[in-house]
């Protein structure tokens, strides 16, 4: 199947200088994937003949006359910015023009907005913002990321539907396991909405392993880590800060002297590929789930490489299926749940 | 002053094997200072003299003829083991032969029995687990980290002004700065607890902040960072799995090839103060706040180095008067609160 994706040409912080080369290595890289590039046309113009490239049956260039700033309200940007290329590049999504929409622009507005367009899937009560991250054994999917401060149990449930569908559709892998994030107390097993969210779970046709702490999103311990909003963007801004701290204590040791940065020579290829190991980059994108169409988050601050990344996670997207799929299993549990004892 | 610590000696998965020791250096390292080993005589006994110590005018056996299982129900814990070295240990601070108890023991139980013991100081409504954590610019004090799952606007707030003496006592600071987790997300600011509990912390004379997400925690934005439990529980368990996933990740980028193995041999001593900067047993130490007296908890896998850390923590939070700074700033913000027109 030949795959179109639109493209907020003018979203995130450095908008076309890094959204137009990475659609250019994108299209080089999949021969059969179409691109739209949403936005100001002179300005995406300007950046192509920069790279000696220009529109064509491939990339298309579609102007949209506004931009949506990265702090920006977003019910604002929603209710007066009508020819964004943010909302006009999920407007393609909508009509059909195109099979997924890439944007870095402002996550609120990016919800807002796609939420006002494309409307949810059935079944789905509110879209959650979901991210692969890295682990031990190779990378899992944690959902929700910030979008849901506080969730129901049904949501939880829903929310470990559609990450079991996201990632099995990104690691082309069936019946991925799914954990609920608790904490380890002895005396305390979480709060309600938890507790019941796994008796769903639990009642359900997903592989669910059952509660995990923190420290099990990086051991890998299951594919799929569901927890609510508020949880979920804590845990993924305190993994970024630590990342952070540690690179830079290890930068430091590696410069306190001479002879330190002469070591650091030396070790210059472990130390390359361990970041390179390290790099976010490399799964940026994070996939707002839940709306009926695929719409990707890139990181407001990513450059061309990361840019790339992000649009790659849409086109895998896109290939598998994975809203028919979530509405398909969705479907079918509830099916279950409503006729408990018919064999199946 | 001349301070007596009570030890939890079976506490932990290696009991007395560890507690000892780590008793012995801190006697030690501290001629004024006195402890108590509280558990079974003859385990204790037998750790001092493969030491070559004995029990003398600072060091007293105190036996108890009971140990809590790590994996033991708290609330059977409390009822069943009256003569557990725990909560013998802890009964010593409650009659004042002790000023501060340190337990590597299982934390349910401990938290259980220290409040069923000592109580709750006036004004506070729940005890509270806090740790001091390594930052970009030193270390901050973050809690709670697991105590309880739903925390009331209030308890939140007293959270922060506990938070606040125990940062100054540990660190010698007056006023430090407190901040709320929460989250970033333009749309959405936090739950109802979290935006009620900016409220009071604003007018209270604490040194608030404001708001601060996840990654402020290891940037050391603020010195306080207040959050309910299973927030706090979710981004400590998380942060110990991203430290060893990158940890191992390094370890390993260090081992792939015969010269890589070479080139971590150059490298070592810069690994190695890596190594000890990020060393978790430097911090080891989680005070439970809140009571009417002090109680440590040491992580359960402690080993002498880290346990030792705890006690001295231990002795810190004592020798400051911690507990009397706790209970002065809260009748003092009541007060305030109570009369607000009247001038300072």
């Amino acid at each position: 199947m030949e795959i179109t994706v639109s493209i907020d040409a003018m979203g995130g912080d450095h908008g076309a200088h890094v959204t137009v080369p990475a659609a250019l290595k994108f299209l080089k890289a999949h021969p059969d994937v179409n691109v739209v590039l949403v936005g100001l046309g002179d300005a995406i113009e300007a950046e192509l003949k920069a790279r000696h490239a220009s529109a064509g049956p491939r990339l298309r260039v579609h102007h949209a006359s506004e931009v949506v700033a990265m702090d920006e309200a977003p019910q604002l940007a929603l209710k007066n910015k009508k020819d964004s290329s943010m909302r006009v590049a999920i407007n393609l999504v909508k009509t059909g023009e195109a099979h997924a929409c890439v944007s870095a622009g402002n996550t609120g507005a990016l919800m807002a907005t796609a939420r006002f367009v494309l409307k949810m899937l059935p079944g789905i009560e509110r879209p959650a913002i979901a991210k692969m991250l890295p682990t031990m054994r190779g990378s899992s999917c944690v959902l929700d990321l910030g979008a849901n401060v506080d969730c129901t149990p049904a949501q939880l449930y829903q929310f470990g539907v559609m990450g079991a569908m996201l990632f099995g559709a990104l690691n082309h892998r069936d019946n991925p396991s799914v954990g609920l994030l608790n904490i380890g107390s002895e005396e305390i097993k979480g709060n309600d909405a938890v507790k019941e969210a796994a008796e769903l779970l639990r009642a359900s046709k997903l592989n669910f392993y059952g509660n995990v702490e923190g420290d099990d999103i990086y051991k890998g311990t299951v594919d799929v880590v569901v927890c609510d909003g508020f949880t979920g963007n804590v845990a993924l801004k305190t993994s970024e800060g630590l990342a952070k701290m540690i690179g830079q204590f290890l930068r430091e040791e590696f410069s306190k002297s001479w002879w330190r940065k002469l070591i650091a020579v030396v070790a210059a290829p472990v130390l390359l590929s361990f970041r390179h190991r390290m790099d976010p980059r490399r799964l940026n994108g994070a996939s707002l789930l839940g709306l009926r169409g695929i719409v990707v988050k890139s990181h407001g601050g990513a450059d061309s490489f990361a840019f790339y990344c992000a649009l790659e996670q849409a086109l895998e997207e896109a290939r598998s299926g994975v809203l028919h799929k979530i509405t398909e299993t969705l479907a079918s549990h509830t099916a279950l749940t409503a006729t408990p004892a018919e064999p199946e």
